[in-house]
């Protein structure tokens, strides 16, 4: 059983008027905020009111960043060039940057949002133009995603820090990568068999595929969601077991 | 006769196919540039290549704020209450800064667009909204504005540096502010005419007003325009009428 | 007592993931829905779904129309020129008359929305270029409003009809006019005190203001809101007393 | 040689303050005018503009339809789901309509814009979308597209009437798709030459690939650009050549 492990979950996914999830139930629950960077979410008054209340609650902020998309939450693949690409990412992690200083915080990872997090696992062109983003704001920043991804592949090869993560409640394909939510059973529901699913991931390194069997998993930070009150609970019962089992739950470093 | 004096344009004006202006040009005659941020202009591509251009002209960059009107092109008024619009010039200036500095660049001063540079030069709540979010970003980072406008006394209290600017082909109204774009008159257009005018405002700190009075104007930086093959010229114009003069053309520090 | 009354509601006020208010527990309560547009709020598959929603429910549609601030949600006033205010509404009329088309239903009225309605009650010259985009997409559309507004003046010299509304759960000033949501005590709360308050407006065309006076209200239609658990209490509460009184709820004609 | 084909160009594709070609000088080359709706440029305003000069160039008006992509000018694929795609064409083509009729025009085809005309030559879900949306605003409105397309298909299951049509000075395929504008060669520069291909593309129903192979293509549509001085001459030229060998430019029925 490793000593720590980071919990991350989306956070300032509202816009406008609008509201998505629970973030003050969250920041009492995770190590680590994603923060929507304006591009599929997040108007620039709530990231600066959600950065504030990330410090207040001593919870590492982190940008999420998303294809030009508000209208459809991030969740398309879009087919963008490269060079506009990274250019929108630059733009993302520094206006949330700004933000998060006048906060009294600062961003500390970049993480890849919806249709882009699941493009990057395998597309190479993609992928190199995020990482060559990161790496040109700042090269110390450490990026979160899936474990042998194409995004991790050029990452490293540009000598950013990869974070694997493991997600809490999603299904997930025999080659590793995530069960799209636009079919049957990709998203777990029950709080107690997520909780033990994490705690597998965590301890063991191991999950079970959609097909039965059982693959292996890097788990540096566990994604668990916020968005609708079975949402909170089932994050807290994931901090809950995992802390009950002797874990210690930090921002990874 | 001052020893020297900027000269500032707007840049980065176009979005996606759309150009406005003849960047390149420009970087040619301008010792500043105000590089649009996305809000009423300017997608992130487009910045990233005009902040290198910019660099390898040795011409400083500068974030110019607008309010989030895309389809207004940022000179229609909007009533944004003061939160907003802090967190919204503060993304702005965070999202330029990244962009710059990917560019091997840096923002070194703000200036407000359009619609938002008239109303805070009396509209107090707005002006004090503006300079809240330059010095949260960054409280060294200069501000480039009318002399004598609200917005200055905002700044100057919050210890910002403020650097006031003349038009070169602008009407000036007998209180010292810009005709509308909305009356007729309000844009000069002889080239030499506008080059004696900004030679007499640099020179002499005056300026003759639409109603043929002539009042004070002061001084640091003039903005030219180069949105057109003939606004262009009239930039040039200007630069050959001052150099001529034995005014330095310079970044202001 | 009037034999009937018009009960009116916004509807359709989500974007992409985003809800707000519960439309399905409102179309059994209102007699005409208010549909968004896409310019404050309004993805056009919600939208088509709501005009099928409404189809169904035997629940009148009509355009809420608004300026172009999605960011905003449309409670923002913008200095837009008459001659780009008339061709937005006209382009928001035309995108839900298709939309409505297409679900079965059809755009009977139009009713502006946030700050445009509260501007028009007095802003002369974008009153005019909304009742002209209404004349010219259908002189036969009625327009709801405020009773005594610029926008009613303007409509009638057009020979549209004008519906006139009264608030259920805002406060009025004395001189007819709403009390800015800006201001402490704008909007109501207690659903019987708003049930009785309705009950007079229509039954005997007075409404107390804010400032303790009684003044006249005009009331072919009652606004009621929808966009939280409570609101949706209030407008079954108003529809109940009112059937109560012997008053029918029906469609204005 | 046919007796009569008609001549399509885009126009009102500028935004804001932008503009994008000659709609001017374009309105007197073609016999049709596709449109922008809005969702890959066009504002409101512009299109009124636009609709009325059409209207008084006696040229016919269609609606250009996108994905919702201002930033990238519609020339990506995004993955939307059909139901939205559904939803936004339904939307677009309805907000033109009104836009039509209130400047004395009528919208009297449809045709897809960009990445979305590309995607459903093979992309047989978003294909059916965009026919069905067609078939929901008005089902004699006829389609303009490629032959052989899925989209065509689609239409055809539907009941839409179909118009094939050829590109001016655009490379193609083998299989009669174009060449992507993002490889070398997809666009044809040479005026002398495009005429000459338009020629015999009316006349003999032929044009030769990209691989020197020769391709029967259907053309009752020639779709020529206007983004350009070089790009109107070359309308200019295609128009002479017809003219010139007795075919009649005429608006398709």
């Amino acid at each position: 059983m490793p000593a720590t492990v980071d919990l991350n979950a989306d956070l300032g996914e509202g816009f406008a008027v609008w509201q998505l999830g629970d973030d003050e139930a969250m920041l009492g629950v995770v190590t680590s905020a994603n923060l929507a960077c304006g591009f599929h979410a997040g108007d620039p008054a709530l990231l600066l009111r959600t950065c504030r209340a990330a410090a207040d609650s001593g919870v590492r902020v982190g940008a999420q960043v998303s294809y030009r998309d508000l209208a459809g939450f991030g969740r398309r693949f879009i087919d963008v060039e490269a060079e506009e690409l990274t250019a929108d990412v630059i733009y993302q992690i520094g206006a949330l940057q700004a933000i998060a200083h006048a906060a009294g915080a600062a961003v500390s990872y970049v993480k890849p949002h919806g249709a882009l997090y699941n493009t990057i696992v395998h597309h190479t062109e993609q992928a190199a133009a995020v990482a060559a983003a990161v790496h040109a704001v700042d090269p110390t920043l450490p990026v979160l995603g899936l474990s042998g991804s194409a995004f991790f592949a050029e990452a490293t090869q540009l000598g950013l820090r990869t974070v694997a993560e493991a997600f809490a409640d999603r299904a997930y394909q025999p080659d590793g990568t995530l069960v799209s939510r636009r079919e049957p059973g990709a998203v777990l529901h029950d709080p107690a068999e997520i909780a033990d699913r994490v705690l597998t991931m965590v301890g063991e390194g191991r999950v079970r595929a959609v097909d039965g069997s059982t693959i292996d998993v890097s788990v540096e930070s566990v994604c668990v969601h916020g968005d609708s009150p079975g949402a909170v609970q089932i994050a807290r019962a994931v901090r809950q077991r995992l802390t009950a089992a002797g874990v210690q739950l930090q921002a990874f470093s």
